[in-house]
């Protein structure tokens, strides 16, 4: 049963939606008259270090709701990784101020976090309920059936490459899109949403899970090119050579790592300067453009699937319901029931925690540069209501008089 | 009077409303009916002198309304400049058609490529009437108080902006974003309104407008990260050094060059990878992080202010009457008559005709790092309505039990 103190807290990178989970589960907390106090903590788990608590049980419903429609973290992230000593400190402040419930939005880092806190209130004996609710504009959360914050991520990708595609129709050239993901392809992957005609772009997709071999890329852009005149890729920021090393490791002299060890991929352009620069070198190709989708995929106003608002919604609400009426630690994990519904579980947090979920086979195509029509049938339903549409003239072409050759 | 055959072309970069002003060209003229038929050109002037012409009166206003309503050129464009034998040629495959009208959607090179064939039909005694329909996302027309396509892009960089706010307040750092314009500030300056609350950012934005000296840049970015203990920069790619050289011209080991004889500045993310450096050499911050916001200011979907769609639907339809009831070429121009409220001159076409209009001091601040109270006033209006606004929560700070200090 939810009682005393609860506690809310975001780790991670944002995305558009995770406000609603935060508010979802705040304002589901307050209806159980058994909780005392509904806090917030102040950039993730380092603001419970730091004592840096904000009471939500004196915020405005009204406000929660603005909040909630606002995308990107309200209460602050964090990219700490923490380790068992710091653990330790997180669970010494939590039974500071008497805190018997600890919901943590985040994806598979802010999870792991939140499995050894778990174990080591066990092991100090310390009544503490720990409910993870996932978030991730990445989607490589194990178990679930997708995450919230993606379909959101993915909506704002296929409809930058829906209109990349037709700036690209308009002034016909090779455009290369960098897309986020280190280890999952799904939101590169989401760029074949914005496809409509036969030779709408992007018409190679280059995901993580497949190797990318240069040779075969410049095949595979030569081969477009004299097929359509013109040629879209969608590459994700964590493809890798044949040995598993990340294409971007070779190119920046500086590598910056995080606290994972791992080096850093976005908020740079080089993987796509890089991408045009061979396919330069290797194509007599002169209008070459390359993009980098960077920190607007998970932050931009005003692009949010509303189906994943709901969920994001729901997974908060769930979170504080299985806390009160359930009698174990866990994640709340999305299923999907069938087409388009969810229902809502709490798996275990070491089924979650720590782990990640890849593009299944069945997704991707077999020559490794496309998706298939069984992912395209999986995202569909996620992007939600609404999504703009594009239209052509008619090809109603008017008869030659000085009977002029097409110019190249 | 309109009689005959009408063409219509679109020139220069696509914009999201750019299909606005031709289906409003194309709709009003099939009203008269002493227009016997409405072309639409292939890809501009280059698509004229190719003879590529699209019957557009057997075209039905149900799908031109939905082609209105998507963003890029539907007709293609081109990035040629023609020079006097190309404007002939042109000439002479309007006279083989008996087109009697020609409008021009496009910037201040599409103007101006319509002054020479207007000048050539002079000469010529071939009565040819030349109206030009404005459109760039650059805002730098002459005698305009904005173009069609300006405040769509401004939507989206103004959203992106407030986003990134967000992201970086959630996640804190230093950001720099690179926002397309060469020589005017104004799509860059839109990023400030993407402002709400008093610290939000950007907080220092840098135009062409103004020498950039990267001693005040790394001297302002160190001042804010101080008082913010975060940054977000809006850099336009067009800054230069106190030597009018472009900051990027020094980036690149191969410059490519436009027809235009101008360096390639779009369709890469060197400029931002090069603030960034600076900044990392300069200051001890640990995330910095760069983003270029590319192709997606002119394209992205479902990003369009309502105001721009009304203005780029009118410009098309009164280039339409101007060629009917007027007696002169000439350049559809946009002049404010209240706030906010606008009409539509007929401008001689010299007057827009390659000339270039850059932000007027009283829009820029005294210290060249942001706008001024001006230029939110003249930008706000064209935004449109439904802009997304963000909230957040209300610091009711919990009083701390072990007393821990602020962890930097």
């Amino acid at each position: 049963m939810l009682k005393g103190k609860v506690l809310v807290a975001q780790g991670g990178g944002p995305t558009a939606v995770i406000n609603e989970s935060m508010v979802g589960a705040v304002i589901e907390a307050r209806k159980f008259h058994t909780v005392e106090r509904v806090y917030g903590a102040h950039h993730g788990v380092r603001g419970i270090v730091d004592e840096e608590f904000l009471d939500l049980t004196q915020e405005t419903d009204h406000n929660l709701e603005l909040v909630a429609n606002t995308p990107c973290s309200a209460l602050g992230s964090t990219r700490e990784k923490p380790d068992d000593k710091y653990c330790q400190e997180v669970l010494r402040v939590l039974q500071a101020h008497g805190i018997g419930t600890f919901f943590y939005i985040g994806g598979n880092d802010s999870s792991d976090t939140l499995r050894i806190v778990s174990e080591k209130a066990l092991a100090a004996k310390y009544d503490l309920r720990c409910i993870h609710i996932p978030k991730t504009i990445d989607n490589d959360l194990a178990v679930n059936d997708h995450s919230p914050g993606y379909p959101s991520a993915a909506r704002f990708v296929a409809c930058a490459f829906s209109g990349i595609n037709l700036d690209n129709r308009a002034l016909p050239g090779i455009y290369v899109g960098v897309v986020m993901g280190r280890h999952a392809g799904f939101l590169t992957a989401a760029s074949a949403l914005g496809r409509k005609y036969q030779d709408d772009g992007p018409h190679l997709i280059y995901m993580p899970e497949r190797p990318f071999i240069i040779d075969e890329f410049v095949r595979d852009v030569k081969a477009t090119y004299q097929k359509y005149g013109r040629c879209i890729i969608a590459a994700s920021e964590g493809i890798h050579d044949g040995d598993h090393q990340p294409i971007m490791s070779k190119l920046a002299k500086q590598l910056e790592r995080d606290a994972h060890g791992n080096i850093q991929l976005s908020g740079t352009g080089v993987l796509a300067d890089f991408l045009c620069d061979i396919i330069k070198k290797n194509t007599g190709v002169s209008r070459i453009r390359g993009d980098t989708l960077g920190y607007l995929q998970r932050s931009f106003l005003g692009c949010v699937s509303d189906v994943d608002s709901r969920e994001a919604r729901e997974v908060g609400e769930k979170a504080v319901q299985f806390a009160h009426w359930g009698n174990s630690d866990g994640s709340v994990t999305i299923h999907r029931t069938g087409a388009y519904s969810v229902d809502y579980r709490l798996s275990p947090l070491n089924a979650v925690a720590g782990k990640t979920r890849t593009m299944p086979s069945k997704f991707i195509s077999k020559k490794g540069n496309d998706v298939t029509r069984d992912f395209l049938m999986y995202l569909r339903p996620l992007l939600g209501s609404g999504m703009p549409d594009t239209f052509r003239l008619r090809p109603n072409k008017v008869p030659k008089i000085l009977n002029k050759k097409r110019h190249e």
